[in-house]
């Protein structure tokens, strides 16, 4: 049976085991849900030794288990390690959601769920090409599973993993759905990632909340001094301040730059999509570039005073934000991550007390194109998208990436299926059904194509 | 029996009734307190008639209802209208709090709870010197009480009762506890009072939290513009950068700076007391300007984006704040408001939406102190003190007051025994029980040196 009959036949079946996965709420982010990561690392499991694993395993980690599977075909042939996650992003504000985040819904062709995307249903994909390929005798190399439960929350266990089983994770390429297209007629596969830091700041004041009229004027209010802190990080042109921030960051080519122009891009519909009526960003780089291959700066969320109704009348003792820098290739979030904290310390003034918690980070990532797994994943697209995907670049960051290349010595082919409009991190996350079946045929082609 | 024999014979009775007022949670600033609010109001009422009122009544207004009463004693005497409020301010954080808010607890001769000072500690302070005179037959003049159930929340009502009620309030002059000394060593009268203008302001950028990988660098995130905007309304200087805001600021008279100068301030117990290393506000002015006779800008709550556990990398749809400003005499409140909008309009760049927001104001306030009725306060200080009480101008807002000389066109005597040490607004508010007994004789002097 070809991949889209095989696909067509068994799309009830395919639905309810990720359907089974999605209604898991395994936020790693909230400590209540981690029994759910539990529950869902060993769904996972199950369904890996049924879609033909000869070993599947959850194994213990600092942090959330791994799931480990694997299927070894020839000792002499290459190894495939399939990564994904199985943890999801928390799912505030709840009131956005048109259907509760944990009972995926099918409307409009579209399954809506968070995970539906991210990574549940583009892991799932990997699972099920996997599936195919072994019942039908077509798996000529060995394949390797590793799903983590903390990569929503910066991976913080990983690299301890990795380190501890180089042995086992042995492989030759690493293949990762967790990435999008450029549009569904647009196929593009990531050729490269932004790195990432994250940090909390919590400035002091006075030592409990006071009155604004008794003290306001002589006293300076914590939430006035963080914004003016956070306000200096990026100048008026979009660069960030922060001394020696650009120091290790490599200007694009010409040639880069040309083949950044040539993908189609229409601003206002890019704009209309988000609803915003200009966009803003560095001095001298189109949005592509701003958001695939600059570094940025985002306030990812602050709080401090009184935030409830009414209108109370107090200079607080605290404020709070937590912000984010992303990385391009060669800069080192730790480095960053440093230089912030050594900046942010600078600019405080005396009179408050300013702390700056690092909270995680990774690396950028570049995957060269000539690579023959790059090759074979390209191979895979044409077939089921019918025409050949652009080699891009993204704004986003998987900072296991770097880890993997830096631990394992291997590259990574990244086959995301995602889109922009699938709106993961935000509620009402969720995946075409058509890309779920384009997705399943493309990975069977790379497979296939790698041999 | 001499004022301190009777509030030494009926001090236990006193504390029963005030915790009676003090248990009742009337925060006007939380809709789920309604029901409290209009509680308090009676239980007030009661107190009132069994005083000494020959009448008394909870009066309806737009919002929650005001207590009136009085006692007419000779229709050629003088009348002192003495103004209180039942309402308290929310009581967040709770876990701060050392006993429950609304518990009210005896430790060190104090009292600890919301409401122990502001105001229905101090409100208590008139309504036991009225009490004692008119049970030892000594008010020769005629006593009307009006007591507020909006106070914290602006008072949005009292205007239009103002209005309505103006015959049935017709005094000479008013009496309001709620203010505070410099020390409990160091008696005061507050003799000016600062204005207020209060904003909610909301950012809209994205109309979804979008995926701070995909977008960020590119897309303005409302949060960072929120910082920028605050950030721009305050110069290094410590001035206010708003157009024509201090058009009408009267600058302080050489003799009016050497009189704040002689007012005893130690300003290292000043920052140990609040635990700040170093103080901030407008060039040139002193610590006791800042906070009294100049103007101020404070961000009272802010919040946005991802303020929970753990490090989401949102680029959130939305950021808000509420912020105020401390007005001094002359500057108008509702022309603030616009001049405060309008600037900020102004600033807000075109990748956002922004919404600024009135919540509520009021003016500033002067009283001379050649006043007879001022004059009456002091030697009721005196004799309770045991010192002549200062005449210093406060930071805090009344609104009402300058509402009360343009309505019933009388000045205010504020006859306030507040520390800053009793926490008003914050967690753990509490009052001396000696300012309590000190509060009622300066009181029950102030009417018997009226007369």
């Amino acid at each position: 049976m070809n991949i889209t009959s095989y696909i067509q036949a068994n799309e009830q079946r395919f639905l309810d085991e990720l359907f089974s996965l999605i209604r898991i709420p395994s936020i790693s982010a909230e400590p209540a849900h981690h029994a759910d990561c539990l529950r869902c690392a060993e769904r996972w499991r199950e369904l890996l030794l049924e879609a033909g694993a000869d070993r599947a395993e959850v194994m213990p980690s600092q942090g959330n288990p791994l799931v480990y599977a694997e299927k070894l075909v020839d000792a002499s042939a290459p190894t495939v390690l399939v990564y994904g996650h199985y943890d999801v992003m928390p799912v505030a504000p709840l009131d956005k959601w048109t259907t509760p985040p944990f009972e995926p819904c099918v409307r409009d062709a579209r399954i809506y769920a968070r995970g539906a995307d991210d990574d549940k249903g583009q892991s799932f994909i990997q699972l099920k090409a996997f599936e195919y390929l072994v019942r039908h005798g077509q798996l000529r190399h060995n394949v390797k599973f590793i799903l983590e439960g903390e990569e929503e929350i910066g991976s913080p266990s990983l690299n301890a993993f990795l380190m501890q089983h180089r042995e086992l994770l042995r492989c030759d390429v690493i293949l990762v759905s967790d990435t999008s297209m450029l549009a569904s007629d647009l196929p593009s596969l990531t050729t490269g990632l932004r790195g990432l830091a994250y940090w909390e700041i919590e400035v002091t004041g006075p030592n409990r909340d006071l009155h604004s009229g008794h003290f306001g004027g002589a006293v300076a209010n914590p939430i006035n001094v963080l914004c003016e802190m956070l306000a200096k990080v990026v100048d008026g042109e979009g660069r960030i301040t922060i001394p020696h921030f650009y120091d290790d960051v490599e200007e694009l080519t010409p040639d880069e730059r040309a083949m950044i122009a040539a993908i189609p891009f229409d601003e206002a519909r890019y704009r209309q999509a988000i609803g915003v009526d200009e966009l803003r960003g560095e001095t001298g780089y189109s949005t592509i570039e701003r958001n695939a291959c600059r570094p940025s700066f985002d306030i990812c969320g602050i709080w401090g005073g009184h935030t409830g109704e009414g209108s109370k009348t107090v200079l607080p003792s605290k404020a709070y934000a937590k912000v984010s820098c992303r990385l391009v290739p060669h800069q080192q979030h730790e480095v960053i991550s440093r230089l912030f904290a050594d900046y942010i310390r600078s600019i405080a003034p005396r009179c408050v007390k300013v702390e700056v918690r690092p909270m995680h980070g990774g690396e950028g990532y570049v995957c060269p194109i000539d690579l023959p797994a790059y090759r074979a994943a390209e191979a895979g697209f044409t077939e089921a998208f019918g025409k050949r995907p652009l080699a891009v670049r993204r704004g986003g960051s998987i900072p296991i990436i770097s880890d993997f290349e830096r631990v394992l010595g291997v590259k990574t082919i990244l086959m995301g299926f995602g889109l922009e409009s699938n709106a993961i991190h935000s509620p009402n996350e969720n995946f075409p059904l058509d890309l779920l079946r384009k997705g399943i045929q493309a990975v069977v082609g790379f497979h296939l194509h790698l041999q």
